[in-house]
């Protein structure tokens, strides 16, 4: 994703576009993940809807105009609604950060720098456009070089989408550098994307190379070092994302799953008449969707609990232990030693 | 797929360029699926590489320059290579169909319409390019539409690619209309598009948008009739295109399965580390890959027995129902009725 025009790592400060979805966990996913897992400094949210000054200690402010008061160089899109277009509210938003001289990055399925309009007034203001999901040149299928890597890879897979399976990769891959370990994360959606500055947005290729992007994702991970957490993406039982999903598993050839779940969900977010199976189910679903010659186990549950309190949340992780005999834990509340216990064997 | 610079359907006349592959059922399966399925005549055939001189009654052709005898209006290329793009020994015969006044139409990846060498040769020449997989503009997720449809979808999947789950489709869909069913062919790759003059080359699409591509199709098919027979693509264990099969198979929401199965063959065809698991695993794999709002049954087992004598290939497809419990049979070989019946349940 490298962009000559855009600002470099260290220098780099980030006004993150929330329009209308700070307080959303689902839409607003991307504004989460920057604020919480960035290496760089998220100086200020734009939410005019937002009821407060600050979120997470940022402010939070109306307008680019009131923005530039925190010197931002870079506006980031925080907003991936389903679709993946740029919705009307946001384009007056993107087009005042350029107006104003900051670099733009976004995670859509329509790309910005595709934007005859927003491609003309980033040239005259001297600004780059950084589309996360534009997929790179000369992708194909698999080579197989997938199954002869010298490295641990764990995929974490979920019941639902935008339940955190981003968040684990990242919170166990955390931990894994913690404890000493050569740990790459491995990004595969826009979010992830601008966290870590590399990666492939695997739901934006061509079709037919899912697998193919993804096992250049694990190959490249693989370089960086020799415990890989591949950030899943969708769900096999969503009706819009699934093929994503299993391409994903098969081209990053995973040993090890991480099944994330929302705990108290019983269908799909916005989905009622999709049931989201037993916990037991997901599990067999899983290993059984693996590749015949890259069979892969589910090492852990990890519950996403924050529809519950903390006696809820610690009744809901011994429920699931007891109902699959994995180990489980919501990493974000409680810790990531014990789920990355569960992959490292320790 | 119109182009109103295309030969209308009633005086189409296809030369089929299959250089090096009209032998190889494989990569050949476009030349294959075009000879035996397309409404419109097919006057040549071009392989230089071929022993003889005549393919299932049509003449073979070492040269554009000779096919050009039998009044061809428009060029296919037969040929669908791993990867989907044009290799260098066909791209003379399409220069040179181009040259000789020949409308093409092609399945790759790479869209012949937007190479500038040959749109500016067709466009000198005043005949069109079609590229078969050319995704629609305006695809996105889908919209639930695909569950709430008044006809019955039955979907081909299979143990591997390209033994026969468009050919089964096509076989059963023949047949349908022979008993007076309102029966439907639905195309979801660039030859089943070539044959039946509509579709989307699923595997060409937008990854996040493969299911939303499908239910288009099925809407789009259940306003021609009621009984839709969708082409499969790939196969849920396939380490290239697993993601494509399992977007098509929600997003086309079926309520039958065919399992289509080359007798024989223990491991994906030029992947012999991916072993094929028994059919019965396979059968029921697919059952529990369906959504849970949108259970699917294996209503029958079509086994493409081309590597097997006749009594061999009765045999097999007696120990496939015994094995399974299912009714099984091989269509191109021995009539599509007990396929038929099993599905429409007659």
């Amino acid at each position: 994703m490298a962009d000559d025009k855009q600002a470099s790592a260290g220098t780099k400060r980030v006004l993150v576009l929330a329009e209308g979805y700070l307080a959303d966990p689902h839409h607003g996913k991307t504004t989460r993940g920057v604020v919480d897992y960035a290496s760089f400094p998220v100086v200020a949210l734009l939410d005019s809807t937002y009821d407060g000054d600050v979120f997470k200690g940022i402010p939070v402010v109306d307008s680019v105009t009131d923005a530039l008061a925190f010197d931002p160089t870079t506006a980031i899109v925080g907003v991936a609604p389903t679709g993946g277009r740029l919705p009307d509210t946001l384009r007056a938003h993107v087009t005042a950060s350029i107006t104003a001289g900051l670099h733009v990055e976004a995670g859509m399925h329509e790309f910005l720098a595709d934007d005859p309009e927003l491609a003309a007034l980033a040239r005259d203001c001297g600004v780059g456009l950084c589309d996360l999901r534009r997929p790179p040149e000369g992708l194909s299928v698999p080579t197989g070089a997938n199954l002869e890597l010298d490295a641990t890879v764990v995929l974490t897979v979920g019941s639902d989408c935008a339940i955190g399976k981003m968040t684990i990769a990242l919170e166990l891959h955390l931990e894994s550098l913690r404890r000493g370990r050569r740990s790459v994360f491995v990004p595969t959606g826009q979010t992830g994307i601008a966290i870590a500055g590399w990666g492939i947005a695997v739901d934006a290729v061509v079709a037919d190379f899912i697998a193919g992007a993804v096992e250049q994702l694990v190959v490249d991970g693989s370089a960086l070092g020799d415990l890989l957490w591949v950030e899943g993406q969708g769900s096999l039982i969503h009706p819009m994302y699934s093929g994503v999903t299993l391409g994903l598993y098969h081209g990053s050839a995973p040993q090890l799953l991480v099944l994330c779940h929302k705990a108290g969900m019983d269908h799909l977010e916005g989905h009622a008449r999709h049931a989201i199976p037993p916990l037991r189910e997901l599990v067999d679903l899983h290993e059984r969707s693996a590749l015949p010659a890259c069979p892969a186990r589910v090492a852990a549950i990890a519950l996403n609990t924050s529809l519950l309190d903390d006696d809820e949340a610690r009744a809901a992780i011994a429920a699931a232990t007891a109902e699959t005999g994995l180990p489980a834990d919501d990493p974000v509340r409680f810790g990531a030693e014990r789920l990355t216990d569960a992959c490292l064997g320790t």
